[in-house]
C-alpha cells in the first residue's frame, strides 16, 4: 500500500507543529511555505528596535527537518487548493496531490478598509516588514539631524503606533528604550525630548485581552516611559505626513507602525470553502474543513469555535491545532474514532521595557521584574533551535548590561539585476505533476 | 580664533582611522558617509555563505564617535568638491563648506569594461551585494530542488568565481564547505556531488600577491575542497546562463560572482584633479591631492606612489594614510614641518577553509593551521567593537564545532511604499549653506 502523503501549507507555528508531530509516523510529508524559514513572531519587534538579527528569530526549516527521512520541504506560493482532485496548486502553475492536506497559511495584516492608511502605514507582520521599519526608524533619526526646519524635524521624530495589543505595546516600549537609551548618546545635534511616541488603541484599554487591572499597570508603564497613551480612539485617515484620529487629533508624522490587527492570509478567500464572518476557514470539531474530505485547516486562517466564540488568532492554538490534526491524521489513517480538539488556553504576556512586562496565567497575575524574568523565560523556551537561543539570550544579556542595540544599520539585500539569472521559486516538479490552471 | 573643520568623505579603513585620530583634536571634524555603519569588508564573504550576520561586521559611525564631542557623522552621498571654494557638495544640492578635506571616498567593482558582465554578474563589494549573494545561492538550492530536468539542475549548481585574490579564494573556499558540511544534510532530493564550484584567474596563480610557494599550496588546497581552478583564463562574455571563457570553454550556470578587481570610486572621476593611469587621485608624498590646497586623498581612491608603483588597493595602507593625513592636517595647523608618508607593507593573509589559510609576513610564511589561527587571530582583533569581536568569535566557533552555517536564510527588507513616507538621506543643513548647482 503507498504511503499516504499531507501536504501542509505554511511552515508557521501550527504549519510546524504539524509537521514534527509527523515526522517519523507511516506518512510522507510535505511542507511548502513562501520562506525558507519558521519566523518566530513574538519577537519581531526586537528586530525592527535594533535590537535582534533577523536570524536570532527566523530558522532554516530544512534545518528543522533535517533527521526526518519522511519530511520534505518546499519553498512555493500555493494560490489554490482543489479539493476534489486532490491537489495543492502553487504560483508557477504546478500542483501537488495529496491524500491529506492541512491549511495553515496564517494570516495578514488588517487595514479595516482604510485604503489611505494601508498605503502608508508600516506594518509589523514579517521580517521584510520589520526589516524595513528598522532602517526606516534609523532614517529618520538621520533626516531630523540634517534638518533645519524645527516644524519639519518634529515630524521625523514623531512615531505613531496603532494597536494597543502585544506587538503595539510591546514596539511602543522597545522604540521609548531605543530612543532614551541609546540614540540619546549619539544625535548630539538632537534634542530627543522631542521625541513623541503615541499609542493609539481603539478600546478602553491597552492590551484588551487581558484583565482592567494590567491594563492599567500597563498604560501607567507605558507613560513612565515617555509613551502617550490615546484610549478609545481609531484612525481614520492617513497621509504622508499626518495621521487622522477618530477623536479630532491630527499627529503630523512620518511614521505610522500599524499593529491594529489581522485577517486571515489570502488563500483563505480563494479557495473553495465555507468561512465565518472574519473570513476565516470553518472547521468542525476535529478541525475538518467542513463539507471536504481529507482537508484540514489550523491557526489563525481557521474558524474553530469553542464556548461560543472562535478561538483566538494566536501562535498558542495554532500549535495546539497542528499537533491535533497529525494525530487525527494518523487516528483515521488507522481507522480509529477521532477525538474532537479543545484549545486550553494558557496565560498570555507582553513586555513593556527592561524590567517590565505583565502576564495573566489562568487567575494569576504577574508584573514587573517577575513578569519580565517570565516573559524572557517562556520566549527563550520557545524558540527553535539551541543556537537561536543562545544568541537571543545573549543579545539579551548584551542589551540588559550595556544599555545597547547593537544592530543599529541601514541595510537592505540588493534586488537582483533585472536581466540577472536569480531563479524564481518553484515547487517541486519531481514529485508532482502539471495541472491545467483553472 | 575659528577651530578649523575637517570634512572627511567616506567611513571606510581610511576614513575612520582619520577621523579616530582626529576625534579629541582641535578640529571640528566632520565625517560622511552614504551609509551609517563601517563595514568590516575582510568578512563580507562569510556574511555572502551564511556564516555571519550582517550586524556583525557593520558597526555604527555614530557609536565609534559617541564620546568623541568634536566628530560629527552625517548618511549623504557626495557628488562634487568645489576646491576653490572649499564645499564638498552633496546629492541634494547642499553644500558643507571645509577648511581641509579628506577624500577617502573608496572603490567599486571593475568590470575591465566587460558590459555582459555587468548586467549578470554578482558583486562582492558591500553589504547589500552580499546579502543578496547569500539570498541569490540559497535560492539556487531552492530552484534545483524543484527542477526535474537535469541540465537545468546542473545549471542551478554550478557557481563560476571570479578572480582568485583573496575574496575570491576566501569565498569559493566558504562557498565550497557550504555546499560539503551543510547543504548536503538538508537536501535529500539532490545529489550534491554533481554541485561545480569554479574558481578563475587570469594570472598564472591565485593569490598572485603571495609567493609562488603560497599560491601552489592554495591552489592545491582549493582542489582538495573540490573546486576546480582555471589559471591564466579570463571571462570574455556572459549571459544569464552561461558564462564564456578566454581557453575557449563555456560554463552553463546561473551564478556569476565576480571578485576580479576594483577601480577607484565614482567621485574621483568627478573632481578636479589630475589622475592617475589607474584613475586614482594623484597625490603627493604627504597625501596633499596635486595642485590642491588643503585637500588630501587616502585609500583606494588616490594614488600614493612609492618605490616606482602605486600602493595597492587594501586596507592597511588606507589605514595608515588615514592616521597620517590625521596628523599631517594637526602639525600644518601648528605650523610644523609635514612628514613624508611611507606606507609599511606588514603582510597579506587568505583564508581557504577550516584549518587552512596562507599568511606571508615579511619573508615569513604560514599555511594551514597555524596560518588559519593566524587569520582568525589578526582578523577579531581587526574589528571594531568589544560586540563584534565576541559576535564574530561565537559564530566561527559555532560553525567550527557544528559545521553550521547559522544564518541560512533568504530575506530582504521591503521597499519602503512608493508613497510613503521614508526619508531621504540628507546632509545636515544646520551647519551648511546652499551652494548653486554647477
Amino acid at each position: 500500500m503507498a504511503i499516504p502523503r499531507v501536504v501542509i501549507i505554511g511552515a508557521g507555528f501550527g504549519g510546524l507543529q504539524c509537521a514534527r508531530r509527523l515526522a517519523g509516523k507511516p506518512v510522507d510529508v510535505l511542507l511548502i511555505d513562501k520562506n525558507n524559514y519558521h519566523l518566530f513572531t513574538p519577537l519581531l519587534y526586537q528586530v525592527a528596535s535594533s535590537l535582534l538579527n533577523p536570524s536570532d528569530i527566523a530558522y532554516p526549516i530544512r534545518a528543522v527537518f533535517r533527521h526526518a527521512k519522511n519530511v520534505r520541504f518546499r519553498v512555493a506560493e500555493v494560490t489554490a487548493v482543489d479539493f476534489d482532485a486532490k491537489v495543492v496548486k502553487t504560483a508557477d502553475g504546478t500542483g501537488i496531490p495529496y491524500d491529506y492536506v492541512v491549511i495553515a497559511a496564517g494570516s495578514a495584516t488588517n487595514f479595516f478598509g482604510l485604503a489611505t492608511v494601508g498605503q502608508v502605514a508600516q506594518g509589523l507582520k514579517d521580517l521584510p516588514e520589520a526589516l524595513e521599519l528598522r532602517n526606516h526608524i534609523l532614517r529618520c533619526f538621520e533626516a531630523a539631524a540634517g534638518e533645519c526646519d524645527e516644524a519639519a524635524r518634529r515630524k521625523w521624530l514623531t512615531f505613531v503606533v496603532v494597536g494597543g495589543g502585544p506587538t503595539g505595546v510591546e514596539y511602543a516600549g522597545a522604540l521609548s528604550e531605543l530612543v532614551r537609551l541609546v540614540l540619546v548618546h549619539e544625535y548630539p545635534e538632537l534634542d530627543l525630548s522631542a521625541v513623541r511616541i503615541v499609542l493609539i488603541e481603539a478600546m478602553g484599554q491597552v492590551l484588551p485581552l487581558f484583565s482592567e487591572t494590567l491594563g492599567r499597570d500597563t498604560e501607567a508603564e507605558l507613560e513612565k516611559r515617555g509613551i502617550e497613551v490615546r484610549l478609545n480612539t481609531r484612525v481614520v485617515d492617513a497621509s504622508d505626513e499626518t495621521v487622522q484620529l477618530s477623536s479630532g487629533e491630527r499627529i503630523e508624522t512620518k511614521t505610522l507602525v500599524w499593529a491594529a490587527g489581522v485577517k486571515p492570509a489570502v488563500l483563505a478567500a480563494v479557495v473553495d470553502v465555507s468561512r465565518s464572518r472574519s473570513g476565516r476557514i470553518e472547521v468542525d470539531k476535529f478541525l475538518r474543513i467542513k463539507g471536504r474530505q481529507n482537508a484540514f485547516a489550523i491557526g489563525d486562517i481557521a474558524s474553530y469555535v469553542q464556548d461560543g466564540g472562535e478561538v483566538p488568532m494566536l501562535s498558542a492554538p495554532a500549535m495546539q491545532e497542528g499537533r491535533h490534526v497529525a494525530d487525527t491524521i494518523l487516528r483515521a489513517m488507522r481507522g480509529e474514532a477521532l477525538v474532537p480538539f479543545h484549545y486550553r488556553h494558557k496565560g498570555a504576556m507582553a513586555t513593556i521595557g527592561r524590567n517590565a512586562a505583565v502576564a495573566q496565567i489562568g487567575r494569576m497575575s504577574l508584573t514587573g521584574f517577575v513578569g519580565w524574568v517570565a516573559w524572557l523565560l517562556l520566549h527563550l523556551y520557545s524558540l527553535i533551535g539551541f543556537r537561536n537561543r543562545i544568541a537571543v539570550l545573549l543579545g539579551w544579556a548584551w542589551n540588559y548590561v550595556w544599555y545597547d542595540r547593537p544592530v543599529r544599520i541601514i541595510v537592505r539585500a540588493n534586488e537582483h539585476a533585472p536581466n540577472s539569472h536569480s531563479p524564481p521559486l518553484i515547487v517541486s516538479q519531481h514529485e508532482s505533476r502539471k495541472v491545467a490552471n483553472g
